[in-house]
């Protein structure tokens, strides 16, 4: 049950941003600019390396909405981000997302895990230093979301479905107009 | 020395958003709405939650930045950080601010890690829903801004009279029309 009184039909971070509409504006401004605009990654990308730091998190809510997303944009299986922590040396991704990946597990654990090698490999591999700032700034801003979700204890419905039926309308209209509200949007 | 390529001279979170000020506009705005906006909880109360936190996360830059800010706020010493961490229970704060602490303490460890025993203690000592759903927005979005600067490995400066220096103009502009180009501000 969730620690503070929230609309009762609205699961995970639309809860607390019908709540509080003024802290949800930036946020949503801030998912729109890092996920969805302009950017050498691509959108698929950037959703599995939000998907990846929430599933680390142990974030429910947060791991299946963007994976669900991840799997909407790269046409991959849902199951993608279980498969990456299995063996992510096997996982069918670049070696260019391996490396910033694995900074992004680094930051999860705190900014001052983040090692030299980690970004001369992600270098190495190709990463630009626009895409080993975003990739930092997306697993720091989830490392945010997820305890956010978390830490007000919200709901996270369990019905794979209610994640995967949503990702393509919220590919349409993105995070930035996104209104807690409707009920077509997760 | 940063992880990727900084103007030299701009020292911690200026110098990321420096670089990328199409992330700093919202990353702003949320410190503008969280920190400064209209609230039960005054400004300094909420700049030393974001301290606390960033103390937490051995944040040298943000935990000296925002130590800085609520001393400014709340004419106490700048080491009141280290004195809660010593003895919470001895600290000049009020039980609602150390209840609400408590539980901004837990969402630095993780989102599941704050307990319903920690929110009924605020809600006995009078925190509303609202300060402590802004509690757990505070130390979450800090948890993010810790591990962006140190996670790039950005400058800090050591002495101790920078932060103190720049916090009364910082009070004074606030944070959503922060120029991190300026050399007014830090």
């Amino acid at each position: 049950m969730p620690h503070i009184e929230l609309a009762e039909d609205l699961p995970g971070i639309r809860g607390l941003m019908a709540f509080r509409p003024e802290t949800a504006g930036p946020l949503n401004a801030l998912a729109e600019v890092l996920l969805r605009s302009q950017n050498t990654l691509s959108r698929g990308e950037r959703e599995l390396i939000g998907a990846y730091v929430s599933n680390l998190n142990d974030c429910d809510f947060c791991s299946n909405v963007h994976s669900a997303m991840a799997s909407h944009y790269l046409s991959c299986d849902i199951d993608l981000v279980a498969a990456l922590k299995r063996d992510m040396d096997a996982a069918p991704i670049s070696d260019k997302m391996k490396a910033l990946l694995a900074i992004a597990g680094a930051v999860q654990l705190g900014g001052k895990h983040v090692r030299s090698e980690q970004v001369d490999r992600a270098k190495q591999c190709g990463a630009s230093d626009e895409e080993i700032h975003d990739t930092v700034l997306i697993a720091a801003a989830f490392c945010m979301f997820n305890r956010y979700v978390d830490g007000l204890d919200t709901r996270a419905p369990v019905e794979r479905q209610f994640y995967s039926q949503r990702a393509s309308q919220r590919a349409l209209e993105g995070y930035a107009g996104y209104n807690p509200l409707e009920n077509t949007q997760t």
